[in-house]
């Protein structure tokens, strides 16, 4: 299958950098076709703005959704960002590996996402009208693909746990878990963690490798989170709440995963 | 008093742009001092990088924390760095103003965010050890100043709701609210969201900066987030989990924040 790999570290010699290497590795052992974006090696240009045109619409404004649809209808989009759409396209599965700074992804990695998920491409997908919100959250150009995260935390598992001081994990992350991945159709599969990464040592170093190495080699079999579909019937539209009779009373990002049993027949039979 | 407006539009002529002003010209209008960093307009440096220190430690590989406390430290930090810390520590409220961009900031303030907020500045700071984990969450470097978010979305108010299909704005902002204002201090303001930015006539935007203009005017007499202080007796340390007394079953990132009426004592005398 084919794999891209986007990493964000500044620094080879690093964690990340050597996780990267091991992911290459084990993939490329498997058979596995792989891309690599190392976006600081590349020195990715990280924020938005009007030269990602080659050539803008003549004496207007920039705004950055009208401009990036006109570029990507006409074939306009400076040559970095049509590069990474065509490794996407490629890809099989795509993998985001980055240091969890200040509870989100690095800036660089950050702009990659911006500047590459284009409109027409990304988001502004299939018909838009009151009666249907377009192509995403389940649907869209990356359907059938799959996608996870690779994160190293400097803070304790605890720190990011269900009462954590930080926030739970799965909280911090449904940002980019169903606003980045799920929203142009990516199959999100949970994500592997690294916590406290200022003490690894030889014997945990091997040990998380252990584990990412499975969870490399159960890419294409690992069950994704399942998310709701938004054009599925589960979503009132226009204003895209969750229908009152799924998961009644309760709210939170929580409510967008079908919970384990729910939607079994009469007889329970699924 | 002393305000800070951290401005991230790639374009002076939008919504972002005018609303920028408009926040200029009110807080200027009561009196208060201000001071902008507008991010695309300085053509601010997004990713973090061994760049950010002016001399690096020889030899050493890149460590994004290390040299940040190394170059913090010993006068080392990049000039950009410097100007945007000494606005920092001068400003009585900061205010972060940016559109929501695939659910989060743009990078490039993301990226103001990971180098202005070195290590000694904004994290590091403090005692740590087992038994106290750093000044943070409440107390810090920029404890006693108050920070505020001007945000503005292309969805719906009902796609950012409870049950809403990008998920709770709340929930989306926490790593922003909580993990990046409260964690070096700061006491977090709600914030001023505009949605459905894609139609907005002159009405709109009347309602809107009459809106914005009474939040501008409250700035210093809006009561904050009633977030728990880390080293207040709320969290277990050094797990960092809320004690299971307080909020008891709850889990997310809304049990950090205090709910009305606890803590009430016996007498409901508080």
């Amino acid at each position: 299958m084919n794999i891209l790999l986007v990493h964000a570290h500044p620094e080879p010699r690093s964690l990340n950098g050597s996780l990267r290497d091991f992911t290459i590795q084990r993939l490329q052992a498997a058979g596995h076709s792989i891309q690599v974006s190392d976006l600081y090696a590349m020195n990715w240009k990280a924020p938005l703005d009007a030269d990602d045109s080659i050539e803008r619409r003549s004496g207007e404004r920039f705004d950055p959704s009208l401009d990036s649809k006109n570029a990507y209808e006409h074939g306009l989009q400076s040559l970095d960002i049509v590069r990474e759409q065509e490794k996407l396209l490629w890809a099989d599965a795509v993998i985001l590996q980055f240091p969890l700074w200040w509870f989100s992804m690095p800036a660089i990695l950050k702009g990659w996402v911006e500047r590459v998920y284009a409109y027409g491409f990304a988001y502004g997908v299939g018909e838009h009208s009151d009666a249907r919100w377009g192509d995403r959250y389940g649907e869209g150009t990356l359907a059938g693909k799959r996608a996870m995260l690779i994160v190293t935390a400097g803070g304790w598992e605890s720190h990011y746990g269900p009462r954590g001081i930080n926030g739970p994990i799965d909280e911090l992350l449904f940002p980019i878990h169903h606003g980045i991945f799920y929203y142009p159709g990516f199959d999100v599969l949970p994500p592997f963690v690294v916590y406290r990464t200022g003490r690894i040592d030889q014997a945990r170093y091997a040990e998380i490798c252990s584990r990412l190495g499975e969870r490399l080699d159960e890419l294409f079999s690992t069950a994704p989170i399942p998310y709701r579909p938004q054009n599925a019937g589960a979503y009132e539209i226009p204003d895209l709440t969750l229908r009152a009779e799924i998961a009644p009373g309760q709210t939170g990002g929580g409510v967008h995963v079908e919970s384990a049993g729910e939607g079994a027949g009469p007889a329970g039979s699924r």
